[in-house]
């Protein structure tokens, strides 16, 4: 996976609230012209309030639309085996550069003999040597974690085919543990989130796939290019600075909002249950801090 | 739903860990030879492990093999709403007595807003009136909690169609409180676990939908017949030692390395990911202690 930053890219509904392709393959192409790449189907793209069918319809529009499997990288990560395999095989039969892998999350306190054998019988039904996966650790939505001992158990069984990790955990301590451990074997490790991307980068991480690269991807793909720059730490600051915005309310709600006040698109702001869009008093006190900080969505296609 | 006491139906696998249908109505049968109702795809059925196809699959066989739907409330909730009501659609075209639906569980804290729709969408997309909801409150396996203020709300807008609850959180006090607040509407209040059965027959509530109705269904239905007997505290007691035993271990793979042992049947035991099947040394231990208490799984067709 090329990129350095990626993007949960966020799923666009019309009014049968049903995925719209259309928006959706838009939203890819504005990402990707600002270097960002596509973690389509994570959790800020309500990857689970979609049936199996409704994502690999949207993967298959994205590529037959032009957009190329190399900028990609699919959420496949489910509670049931079958459907994880279902996406995975499809997946890497489109050619994805890789797919983010959530572990089971029904489930409470699973073994970690349980989590290994979950991904050991996706990787042994996929059966292809195509396949990269990285692990996506949640622990806060997923309420499942994934371990050192796990990460090395299926490092040394899948040493082809585990190729780093999302670690959404929030603590900076444990991302830099799992740089040090691992990223010599060329294990990429993802931070959740850009308030981590220059310390990520600095110690020899990959980068990071975060939520509000959806809506500020140019400066955050900016500092990923240019960490090593003097200006880094108070670019790194203006991210913090714009995220905390959006982090005032639901992030996918406020995503959606900002999107659809930007676009003057109304069907952008549309979400799925368990969610709740933004009510008008909440978006109108958004777009006001939004507008002071000189947000736009430029150069949308 | 006629039934007292219900039991979320194991479900076997076969060796290529595909769900065996064959065993699964032997399974049914016997628990309805005992008076006990088909509560399939619940938390200890691994309805989480199984795909959508599988679900259907189990269903129409069972209906197929001659077991009356009347007997039989799946579990159709789900993450993802289109998957729960291609599931609850499924369940009520097949005349299913009665549905037990998770609220989704992957984003955590929805507003009783969002948890409203969610149930609202299910209801007004599957537009049928013979559709029967029992939420399923188990909040420490799905992280979503149903508190009185939704299921008033449900009520309200769907008086036929919200039938009951499955109130595992293990409180009695809660338990207590939603049959004293709804029961006189015609509201099944069933408890999680046999443990509270007895207080909830005492209380005017319905029953209750229990793992250990799984291997110990006489004991339990029986005691669903006689609550008003002398004997009552007794039984309840006798039934809450025998659960015990299995509360020991993790409950599905020691109910299920139980039944392989008592039904001399090995693949009984295989669980899928992330579960892990007991041990040999755990599986001497479990059934040791259930061989001193007098367990067999008598009468099995």
């Amino acid at each position: 996976m090329k990129y350095k930053v990626l993007s949960p890219v966020m799923t666009p509904f019309n009014e049968e609230m049903t995925p719209d392709s259309s928006r959706f393959v838009r939203h890819c192409r504005w990402l990707l012209n600002q270097d960002v790449g596509l973690a389509i189907f994570g959790t800020n793209s309500e990857a689970n309030s979609l049936s199996i069918e409704e994502k690999c319809q949207l993967l298959e529009t994205l590529i037959e639309e032009g957009v190329e499997p190399e900028h990609i990288m699919p959420g496949t990560g489910s509670c049931a085996v079958p459907d994880a395999v279902a996406m995975t095989r499809h997946a890497v039969s489109l050619g994805c550069e890789g797919v983010l892998m959530l572990p089971p999350f029904y489930y409470k306190s699973p073994s970690n003999e349980g989590l290994y054998r979950y991904y050991a019988e996706i990787i042994e039904s996929v059966g292809d040597t195509r396949l990269k996966i990285y692990l996506y650790h949640i622990p806060a939505v997923a309420t499942v974690a994934l371990n050192v001992e796990l990460i090395e158990r299926l490092l040394k069984a899948f040493p082809g085919t585990i190729a780093g990790i999302k670690d959404s955990g929030g603590d900076w301590g444990h991302t830099h543990h799992l740089i040090d451990t691992f990223a010599d074997e060329g294990f990429k490790v993802f931070a959740g989130s850009e308030p981590f991307l220059l310390d990520v980068l600095r110690a020899g991480g990959a980068g990071c796939i975060s939520a509000t690269a959806n809506v500020n991807p140019a400066a955050i793909s900016q500092l990923a290019k240019q960490w090593d720059s003097p200006d880094a730490d108070r670019a790194q600051q203006d991210l913090i600075d714009r995220r905390r915005i959006f982090e005032r309310y639901p992030m996918i709600p406020a995503m959606k909002a900002a999107t659809s006040h930007y676009l003057k698109d109304e069907a952008w702001s549309q979400v799925r249950p368990p969610l709740v869009e933004l009510d008008e008093q909440e978006r109108r006190a958004l777009t006001a801090l939004l507008d002071a900080s000189g947000f736009a969505m430029s150069g949308y296609p």
